[in-house]
């Protein structure tokens, strides 16, 4: 007997009927975004990575030398390999370009509750506009995905920052800070003490005192963003004060401003963001991590040497992540059960009619099984029972005799008998009442 | 600028969009027939494939240690895991189990034309039933699957074959033949010249003259299985034989024994099959190899340590294989374009209408998009063309200051206004003819 390996999940029909319905919603708002779909590799050359992160990175990464020699990672994110997409078909596409997709993605982290090495995420990018516009679309795809998930409006939200807010007060404290570090210790805010988490800003470059006033700034910028716009007059601080309420206003435009909370202390854990950052949260606290985020990206695209290309995108997790965990707490995941239309019972010699009528059932679109293994009558009925068939089709010799087969409701017991050459005619979803 | 690794594949948007169409199809069939989707881990503890199929298979996957140690392989194919996952459940799982999964697998092999390092399959088994009804059941979904595709039912056909047949026979000339070795000459029978073929049987343990009396057996038995009696009686030939038979005869229930040929030269490379195995072929030649393939391994499970359960499937190859190949040759793949239904096109200040209009045509299912980029109205035409938009709602600061809007319809240039209060009202599709 062989296990799976650790950090890995196998979902069944169950479970996977769930996850489906989560992964179909999402895509279905994208689709309806304009969002096109793409499918993109498994595996990429490390140095992609490490080229963006830096070789810290690796300890986190499925990597291996192929058998060609090549050294190669399993990707961890989508993010580096649509950026050497864009790059690698340049202006052939027409811009903006808006793609999605649904994949797994691998990192070689600890496993904890929630957290698995394999992991599914829906990303969702829009590149070449760098638009509050297109800051908005993508917060209005996550508002609306949330809601055709049947979350309750009131119980989430998006806490918006901006990288370039966070890098402009910082630099305007102290113009050698390592803003990257910085801005990993405002990542941490929220998870470390405000001892740790002022030590952490003061290693990046701050005294203790300008860390304070730092923080201190972020709580005000909360309040109104216009407080930060007061303490300095850097050009470039002023330029992203006015870019973050730039998309809060489309954000109002495109009905998804009410989920918006500026929140300055959201920074995001990855280096390559550049303006607005977000982090989805659930307002009732039952879930105490970020259900997912997103952010833009400007300057990735022209690092791996395509042209100057902004992008932004959101990747909800799906599958094994925070976000079935909160729809299933909010009592909002689907129900994890199989369906089935038709179970079509086949006893004695009536293989062909059976056979006939399954076929028939399933041509109007139906999930219709009948007997493949020779089961018993009981058998049978047990096994309709397990797939939560709603309908059963009971196709014995002696009905048959009278050219006439028994239709039987499941839930409810009735059953009656319907003339075979009648089953199921032209009607597309016949049951007991049609021949009651 | 980074490059994709040699073997892999970026699928963009219009090449997704006909591969998107060609799985949900297949998906569309399995789940009509109940198959119940589960989705699965991309690697496994590289032991399940060497136990199964010896040292000699390492070569072809992409294996490596991981940082704990593990010697871990991404999966080659899917059926060792489902075997797994089977065993794992045990007696939970009620029978049949019938599940199906459209992912990516990974070989290291030759890159060749048609031939890929990551490749996509549907795979779709049944596991617990032994009947005949398991294999024909097989076959119909297969069948259904090209059919629902467009294929016409005269340019397919599954060379249909068994492996107890090929093995009763040959152990019927020599007890002591290696029968896999003979079996997988049988498999080359088709690609290498009647001499190489015939010594490889040789070399597998039979007589020259046996080995041409063999292939001399399997001719005839592809015009009269009967003809295979008459040559021995085994008893478990005859057993194979009647099996065989008994899947025809469920195949013409099924409704798809009119794509069945037998085939006994048909073997099939992979070592677990144990009864019917088939392969599909394109009858007008334009694509020379099997389009795919499946068949029995009532075995496999098991020998993964679980309860003797017999077990049937087949796996399409989907995206960057050779059923998209004959699909495009017999001209049925779908169109490779993406579709839209409204560009909501906003010029001025007029972004809160734009968005309002845009929301509602979504909320009724339509694909819509409108400008995230700031662009001009030259600019958003050319785009809404590249996206092949339907209808174009304009949305401008002089029809809004007479509250209309202007509707477009890109195919043949009708355009109307329409007061914009009642666009889209509580129209689903609104266009030109609604305000003409």
């Amino acid at each position: 007997m062989y296990d799976r390996l650790k950090g890995f999940k196998d979902f069944y029909p169950d479970e996977m009927a769930a996850r489906r319905e989560v992964i179909d919603t999402l895509e279905g708002v994208a689709r309806r975004y304009g969002f096109r779909e793409i499918a993109t590799p498994a595996m990429e050359d490390v140095g992609m990575y490490v080229d963006k992160s830096g070789e810290g990175i690796v300890e986190e990464l499925y990597t291996f030398t192929d058998k060609g020699g090549r050294d190669v990672s399993l990707a961890p994110e989508l993010t580096p390999t649509v950026a050497r997409m864009v790059v690698a078909k340049g202006q052939e596409l027409s811009k903006p370009i808006k793609w999605f997709s649904t994949r797994p993605f691998w990192r070689y982290e600890q496993v904890q509750q929630g957290r698995f090495r394999e992991f599914y995420q829906t990303n969702v990018d829009i590149f070449g506009s760098a638009e509050p516009e297109a800051d908005a679309e993508i917060l209005a795809f996550a508002a609306d995905s949330l809601a055709d998930l049947g979350l309750p409006p009131e119980e989430f939200e998006f806490r918006v920052s901006h990288r370039d807010i966070l890098g402009e007060l910082l630099r305007s404290f102290e113009p050698k800070v390592d803003v990257q570090d910085a801005i990993r210790a405002v990542d941490k805010s929220e998870k470390v003490d405000r001892a740790e988490y002022l030590a952490l800003l003061t290693d990046a470059g701050l005294t203790i005192e300008d860390a304070e006033t730092f923080d201190d700034l972020l709580a005000a910028g909360n309040e109104d963003l216009d407080a930060l716009l007061e303490a300095t007059d850097r050009e470039d601080l002023t330029a992203a004060v006015k870019n973050l309420q730039a998309v809060l206003s489309a954000a109002e435009d495109f009905g998804v401003r009410e989920h918006c909370e500026i929140s300055l202390r959201t920074a995001r854990g990855l280096d390559y963001y550049t303006g607005v950052v977000f982090e989805c949260f659930d307002t009732k606290g039952r879930v105490s991590r970020a259900i997912f985020g997103g952010g833009r990206y400007d300057d990735l695209i022209e690092s791996f040497g395509g042209q100057p290309t902004p992008a932004v995108g959101v990747a909800p997790g799906v599958m094994n992540s925070t976000l079935p965990l909160l729809l299933e707490e909010a009592g909002v995941l689907p129900e994890e059960a199989v369906s089935t239309d038709y179970y079509v019972l086949s006893v004695g010699d009536t293989r062909d009619v059976a056979s006939r009528i399954a076929r028939e059932l399933r041509a109007s679109g139906n999930i219709v099984e009948t007997d493949v293994a020779g089961r018993s009558f009981g058998s049978q009925m047990g096994y309709a029972d397990s797939i939560n068939a709603e309908t059963v089709v009971i196709v014995g010799e002696q009905d048959l005799a009278n050219d006439e087969v028994t239709v039987k409701e499941m839930a409810g017991g009735e059953q009656t008998t319907a003339p075979v050459e009648e089953f199921p005619g032209d009607r597309e979803q016949p049951g007991y009442e049609d021949f009651a």
